[in-house]
């Protein structure tokens, strides 16, 4: 049987006018602002109106570490609201935004999949409600008025050898990697060398998504350092007085965006940023905004449970001032096979061994979030190439260990796909006590801090800095910036830095090469190898299939 | 008295719901997608629905060569179709939107201005609906795919040194006006030369300016020439299968936008292209559904009447099949000075006799509308600065010279400030007899037609080719080019191509550079010297002024 394509069943779905959303989660007339019938930004008077309001409780979905294709995450994430909405209770889900360079490059789209999809999937897959334009403007705006400040006169004595900030693109692009601007003479500003990262790698898509409100916005915007003078003194834009602009430029992307699935469960889908040299979650806004309109919500952090869900408790929580309830950690039969051995293009093929070899690594993560302290459920996101036999193994394999576990058929199935897990969450919730601690403290150094996460997480033996880095950390200790939290950069497909290292490798040592100060979003960036901000296209784009008919019909996202 | 800046008249205003200006313009529920509660996309749907119905008579705008400062060409527009309303006519505002580089360069906002503005002004200013960033989006995805091609093993042999795209940003950002991309060694693509355009200057702004509706756009999109192989052949984004994808990132920034003035005119705000590389008008979709929906259309095109106006009159009505009913010229004194002699720094001092002397520039651009058969009244846009008896020897020189002329005062006052503006304009079309007819055929060569232009409208004594804009016209006519209209790049300070020859310079010979295909857009640019096509950031940006407060209110835009 060929199943559906993610447009077509997106495009058939009965899509109930976004008033009609908000009005059932008591939002006020005024605190909505429409795009279009089905698209809506929420007013930040709402959460000032439910200050006093309850929160619901937040499940986050996390996963294993994941093949190249994706483990579902997102679509279990998508699939367990509309669950929980089935069993009558008042679910909110709480996702993060897709970029434009993925969707054009290899994805093709990127809001959930099959039955468990967020609405309409053409408008949230290209340019949504200009999020991110607006913040590819602001960071380019800031490009723009520091090399006019260089150009004219350069009163803050700006290095331009030493300038961090980089120009972004919401695009795969790597011609853009690695640029000289400023070329043909003095009228035509100061050579340089200019690098272009994909938007989501921005830092302000990350301060977007960690701002409390527009005055906290403003100050962390203030707060970013965009280079070093020539006595290697850190510049900031509050030295600059650039902050003001860029917040009048973010000032409605602050705001959260509230769609529908195809189920009609509310959705707020607000910010982006990278999973690696970002925190990788949704918007703080977006998650308490949720938090006020529903009992539950479920929400998602980038990659596995040592890139994404760390973040989320390490950096996130804090910043908020919350903790989650529970863990849903997402696992499936082809990556546990593929973490057992079992070579990427044969992953279709079903083999129980391989696969109960590489639950090895679904066991760290469990761990990992148990040293938090957070109930946790597996959901095990069946794919129709999985053999019966594969789920049933894997299935024992959780109960043999303990580990609350359901199986998600939320792809096929939508909502009813999704019933046991979401019943599993929910009694886990019930049950369990949340004993919820941070691994490390913020008065930790920046080593510490490093360490910590490295061996509790990761399972690493050791951490090894190379000299830059440990020079950078004399420096940072100097600029003040030792208490932030750190936020790892690492390869999504292994526990450690190796990406070929897969299972749950133990005796390995993780390797530091460079830090990066995101002083604006609050967190020092730990550089483990080289890490990609600004993909490529393949060789057929999935841009070359895309259309739209005379009707205004999208063609080509799937 | 010190005057209120625009920014606080704008938030001042009471402003109706966009529902409600929608309603009284019979735009029905399903036609209208709005954008937060002021400001709306109209579907395309209304064109099919109206097709039958009659069209509103048509008002262009234009100015005589302006200072620096703008002669307030926009604010007349939307006074006089304020004024037009309190006459009791049904009359619709269609004007270019801003772009965001001049806002936070110099110009701080460009909706009008003083009681002659287009509302809410701070979203207008800045993102608006994501025109401008779906545009950019689409400039640079073909950028990104164009570089890939190559990367991927350029099959369709572009040759790197020979393409003529260029990626766009919508800032003022002089850096990456020449730029080298692709540098860091094979895996970061092919090293060549590049350039950034600002946004408004890209062809695929001129496009959806001048498409009549999505497949025309597809096919416009098709027809672009990115560059050219090897061995000179020119190379289209129809052969390398760009178009659908490009089509679909601008799928609904097609759509026209509805809002309102401060006197809940409404306005509809569509497409900027520049007035030299490009035509300078707003979109043509958006002409149309203005006329659609109203008995007068108040409309204008960039610059002074040799530029934007030439171009309204042999691109833009070319491409829509209409025509206009009559043209307004806006005049100042002050400018009107300038070209009498009087130095910038001095124009606020009185000095009627170089007025007079510089109405010679006046006098010309009048000539040229008798030449294209249309019938036309000059507005005298009072500015503050303006003498009593300056303003008088205007209107006795217009009298003189048996020019229908009026005062409009619609910066100060508002609609009131321009009803006998639009009186006049309104007697004007019923007594005059409309003989339009464009000037040159499309038949004649690219060479007859600048010389048309450069004879009948600039007022030149010869035209001359440089060496390589004659190798261009030889290469053009045999990729079968030459039927297309011109679209002249040009100084908007002077009728001539010499910015400092002021006034109404007459044995001057019109220079052409270079020539410059946009066959997408449907014209040739011919470039007489230098033209920007990305503005710098000045020493004091506007952008350092700007803020917003904790609720989410602009300030520092003027």
């Amino acid at each position: 049987m060929k199943h559906k394509s993610d447009i077509e069943i997106a495009q058939e779905a009965v899509i109930k006018p976004i008033r009609e959303i908000a009005g059932q989660l008591d939002i006020l007339e005024d605190e909505i602002e429409q795009y279009g019938k089905y698209k809506a930004k929420l007013s930040l008077d709402l959460l000032k109106r439910k200050q006093d309001a309850p929160d619901g409780k937040i499940i986050l979905v996390t996963a294993i570490n994941p093949t190249p294709a994706g483990e579902g995450k997102s679509t279990v994430t998508v699939g367990l609201g509309q669950a929980l909405n089935l069993l009558g209770k008042k679910a909110v889900i709480a996702m993060r935004e897709p970029s434009l360079g993925p969707t054009m490059g290899i994805k093709g789209g990127a809001a959930g999949g099959g039955y468990s999809q967020v609405i309409p999937m053409e408008d949230i897959n290209l340019h949504f409600t200009g999020d991110l334009h607006a913040i590819t403007a602001a960071n380019n705006a800031l490009s723009a008025l520091l090399d006019n400040h260089i150009h004219q006169g350069n009163e803050k004595g700006i290095d331009p050898r030493r300038i961090t900030w980089k120009r972004v693109m919401d695009l795969n692009d790597r011609a853009l990697r690695n640029v000289i601007v400023g070329l043909g003479g003095p009228v035509n500003g100061t050579p340089r060398e200019d690098h272009f990262d994909i938007t989501v790698a921005s830092e302000i898509m990350a301060i977007l998504c960690l701002a409390s409100g527009l005055d906290d916005l403003k100050k962390r915007l203030a707060d970013i350092v965009v280079g070093f003078t020539y006595s290697k003194e850190p510049v900031t834009v509050g030295e600059l007085g650039f902050q003001g602009a860029l917040a009048l430029l973010l000032k409605d992307a602050l705001k959260p965006n509230l769609v529908q699935t195809l189920e009609h469960t509310p959705a707020i889908i607000h910010g982006g940023p990278f999973a690696n040299i970002a925190h990788g979650c949704n918007s703080l806004l977006g998650t308490k905004m949720a938090a006020k309109l529903g009992d539950y919500v479920v929400t998602e952090a980038g990659f596995g449970a040592d890139l994404g869900a760390e973040k989320f408790l390490h950096i996130k929580t804090r910043a908020g001032g919350f903790e989650p309830a529970a863990v849903v950690i997402v696992a499936t039969v082809r990556a546990l096979k593929m973490h057992g051995g079992v070579k990427k293009d044969q992953l279709q093929e079903p083999d129980k061994e391989a696969m109960l070899a590489g639950a090895s690594n679904l066991a760290k993560h469990i761990e990992s979030i148990q040293q938090f302290g957070l109930p946790y459920t597996v959901a095990i996101n069946r794919f129709t190439s999985d053999a019966d036999e594969e789920i049933e193994a894997l299935l024992d394999w959780c109960a043999a260990h303990s580990h609350p576990a359901a199986l998600s058929e939320v792809w096929e199935k939508g909502g009813a796909g999704g019933m046991e897990l979401a019943e599993k969450v929910i009694q886990t919730i019930a049950e369990n006590k949340n004993q919820f601690s941070h691994l490390y403290d913020l008065a930790d150094s920046i080593e510490a801090k490093v360490e910590k996460v490295a061996k509790t997480v990761y399972g690493a033996k050791a951490v090894e800095f190379s000299s830059k880095a440990k020079k950078q950390l004399k420096e940072y200790d100097g600029y003040g910036w030792s208490n932030l939290p750190v936020c790892m950069a690492k390869t999504q497909y292994s526990l450690s830095d190796q990406p070929e290292l897969i299972g749950r490798p133990e005796d390995f040592t993780l390797t530091i090469r460079e830090l990066k100060p995101s002083i604006g979003a609050g967190f020092i960036v730990c550089l483990t190898g080289d890490i990609m901000t600004m993909p490529g296209l393949p060789k057929k784009p999935a841009a070359l299939g895309m259309s739209v008919n005379a009707d205004g019909k999208a063609a080509g996202l799937f």
